[in-house]
């Protein structure tokens, strides 16, 4: 039995553990170290979180099993130069989080994607999008990313960014600022609880919003549409060009509404041309919190699906 | 030498050819029928010309070294069912075009995919797509369709129609009219000579919409700028999802102006938010009125690349 070390790199955590060929992770292996604000601005606080949680991973009675390592990391990344520029780690920009973890673990196949590529190679593994073979899997939360599965193998990009679902523009360009018209901005948790204050309501968080959504509340009713609507018009682009079967979503802010894949769904059907990308189906993410850090141990377990 | 029968099948034509394992078109083996505008309502129309040119195709003497078929068609198509159903010709949908071409030329292989698709197959076997692994290449003519490289293959999708740029919502969808805010409504050919003329200028036709923006006509320069930020915003959410390093763009109307590739990529900048999407080069393509068969041959010859 192969173990993969799997490490997952968001914008103010670091996580690892040791995964299994069949997508297991094993009990008692997994850590997390916090990096917080300080990492946006200090590459050593990045470096030390890392080296942390692979040295607990390598003291694990397990570690002997482990083969290679796989990364998912917050993005942009470059995947040949085996570097990472995330939006929100300025500091960590060009740092070469391959040849690091190689480095820090002892591993010499260490293997990097994007964190939504890795969520979408776990819902192809082990979940929502298992048996299918063109899929975006995608996460609204406080961001929106994801990966795309294109005749059944992850789609990388020339650099690794493919699946940025978040910042394609779905609404008219004012004043230059593509970023204000992109499905992030007008689709994420806390965009969407902005815009419903800046309406008029109470509330000021995306549990709030649910609540407020489940007892009917017009302006929570509202805001959940203009979110289903941007992500509508983003999957219906993407399902044009790409030609997909399956929509499937996860993160946070996606269970603000028990509806909100059908809505998501109508709201494809509406900004949809041709018939076969309105028939996109949108389904619910099947494995959670542990997307990435399996689909990270997947860059070694399944890189038949690479 | 094997070679491929190529079949390009259009709204208005159906056109064939035998294709050696480099691309060349053999001499003397290209042949056409007119369909026009009866067999958008007569099935039958479209079959008597198939079966015309590929009986003319047979009575080569070259058709003996003929191993197998590729057809390009206009979308949308089926590549699971082996049938089309092209927006253009109503009376040919579910026709079962692999079935049919097998028949008549007595050849076991046949393959089929979209007519964009091939194109896109064909530059990146020949053309300005060589050598690039993650491309779109498409035309801007009476449409505007194309075809997606991902990680140096083509992209099919689930049926077959990957692709479409032309039908991307790229503006705001008013009174529910989706096929209104597409590329290929704001971008195509007629659609901005239309535009042009409802503005108050005079001409009727690309050709003349050409000569005016080189004369410096200021109704023509606002009527190419709209095409190209249209295609530009498509482009960008389609770099921005694919991770795209090439854009290449072909087709009667790319020439209305000298600067369109320039301006395309202006356009993509302002509407890409990611610096991996904005940073998309746009180009020319390499091998225009031949492309659509070679690249329906090069289903045929060069199925590593599928």
């Amino acid at each position: 039995m192969s173990l993969a070390l799997a490490i997952d790199l968001g914008g103010t955590k670091v996580e690892a553990a040791l995964v299994d060929e069949e997508g297991r992770i094993l009990a008692g292996t997994r850590t997390r170290e916090a990096t917080g604000a300080a990492a946006a601005s200090d590459r050593s606080v990045l470096e030390r979180a890392l080296s942390a949680v692979i040295a607990r991973c390598r003291a694990l009675p397990e570690w002997s099993q482990v083969t290679a390592a796989g990364i998912g990391s917050a993005g942009p990344i470059d995947i040949g130069a085996g570097t990472i520029a995330p939006i929100n780690l300025p500091a960590a920009h060009g740092m070469p989080i391959v040849a690091f973890v190689a480095e820090q673990s002892g591993l010499e196949n260490v293997a990097l994607r994007l964190d939504g590529t890795c969520i979408a190679l776990a819902e192809l593994w082990l979940g929502a999008a298992h048996g299918t073979s063109d899929a975006i899997v995608f996460v609204v939360s406080t961001g929106v990313g994801g990966g795309i599965v294109s005749g059944g193998r992850l789609v990388a990009g020339a650099s690794g960014n493919a699946g940025h679902i978040g910042q394609v523009v779905v609404s008219e360009i004012v004043d230059g600022d593509a970023a204000a018209s992109t499905v992030e901005q007008l689709a994420s948790g806390p965009h969407i609880v902005a815009w419903a204050r800046a309406q008029g309501w109470a509330g000021s968080t995306g549990e709030e919003l649910a609540d407020a959504y489940r007892r009917g509340d017009e302006l929570a009713r509202a805001a959940v549409a203009r979110s289903a609507r941007a992500i509508g018009v983003g999957l219906a682009g993407a399902a044009t060009l790409l030609d997909l079967e399956l929509a499937v979503v996860g993160g946070g802010f996606s269970f603000v509404a028990d509806d909100f894949t059908e809505q998501i769904e109508a709201s494809v059907r509406a900004a949809a041309v041709n018939a076969y990308a309105a028939n996109l189906r949108v389904v619910r993410a099947g494995l959670g919190g542990d997307a990435p850090l399996i689909g990270a141990a997947a860059l070694v377990h399944r890189s038949d699906l690479l």
